[in-house]
């Protein structure tokens, strides 16, 4: 598949290039925000494209223009108000699936968050807001026309991944290395078994490619 | 139609109780945040239920039971931050069309922001994180079971109603009294032309009764 990846400067964004560009299944193009991300990207050797969430529809499309599968996994970050939460993980989420439709890329997968789909297991959490705004951006997905997938992961650690995870409709909260869940990402983009689901994901016991085949 | 007003105490829910408790159609109950505001609704002969859209669907289910129709009025305000318009502009109001569901509410109207379905109207707008709110609220509504009507009126007055509208899709910015978007819902509430639309609202030549029928 020939993927987009939005947010490909993030952390998690960073995994999922670099799996993606060594994989011999699929190619990678990183949509990324700022002139010089591109110049790393591309010293790297990634195909690298030029997109502000906060910016068209029509400007993301064409980002996405050629592309199978487009892969979200931007978000305003710990350090901006509520005000960017609304206008990138929301807004700038749909957008992006506006996009993705446009440009008849109709695989996409987005990164959630843990439990982003029962409102009761946020009802007491600080991050209540932003819980809100990925909440909508999943519902709105699940009623477009994409083959989607809805990646909920637990708490992000930045160690090195271990390949083994558990993946269900509901979990215990936990922990999860950034590194695997781009894995499960990228496992999941010709899985059919995850096509129009969504699934809170951990650190577990089973190896990603049989996690994943079993949802 | 037994009607639940929630967001009652606003400055368009005031007229919207005024009306309905006038109207030999209707019958209406006040859904209220604080336990003074239901003495207050209950001193001028107003039946009033306490209700929190931070709260559970199952509370404001509870507060919509026997109703035959809700109307969404509540706001955010402008003195609160945008954590506030996610969880009572976005979350509340969908949390509100959970509710009428559950009650068997079926007939549901919102009062939205002009424009608000439309986003390249709102780009640059100092309020963009409200419209996103906005925006995504009546979306949900529009996949939801509801009967819905999405009231979009422009920049809205204290002054006296004039009884007279515009209605349409897409209108030119302009203003219009609360007492005349207030109006215009209540004609809504039995006039099937507004079932399962959204509408732009602005002062204008027509008279309210007029303007909902030939939507």
């Amino acid at each position: 598949m020939k993927v987009l990846v939005i947010g490909a400067n993030g952390q998690i964004g960073k995994h999922l290039v670099r799996l993606l560009q060594d994989s011999d299944e699929h190619t990678v193009k990183a949509m990324v925000r700022k002139k010089e991300q591109i110049d790393t990207m591309k010293n790297i050797g990634v195909d690298a494209v030029l997109g502000n969430l906060e910016g068209s529809v029509e400007e993301i499309a064409e980002a996405a223009k050629g592309s199978d599968a487009v892969i979200f996994t931007a978000g305003s970050g710990a350090s901006t108000g509520p005000d960017k939460t609304l206008l990138i993980d929301l807004d700038g989420a749909v957008k992006s699936m506006e996009a993705a439709e446009k440009a008849g890329a109709d695989r996409f997968v987005i990164v959630s968050a843990f439990q982003s789909h029962n409102r009761e297991s946020w009802e007491d959490s600080p991050i209540r807001p932003y819980m809100v705004a990925k909440h909508y951006a999943d519902k709105i997905l699940e009623t477009s026309s994409l083959n989607y997938t809805i990646v909920r992961p637990g708490g992000l650690l930045n160690e090195p991944g271990t390949d083994k995870v558990s993946i269900a409709e509901n979990l215990e909260r936990g922990s999860i290395p950034r590194e695997d869940v781009a894995k499960v990402i990228v496992a999941s983009l010709n899985e059919e078994s995850t096509y129009r689901k969504g699934f809170d994901l951990m650190s577990g016991e089973t190896s990603v490619a049989d996690a994943v085949k079993k949802i």
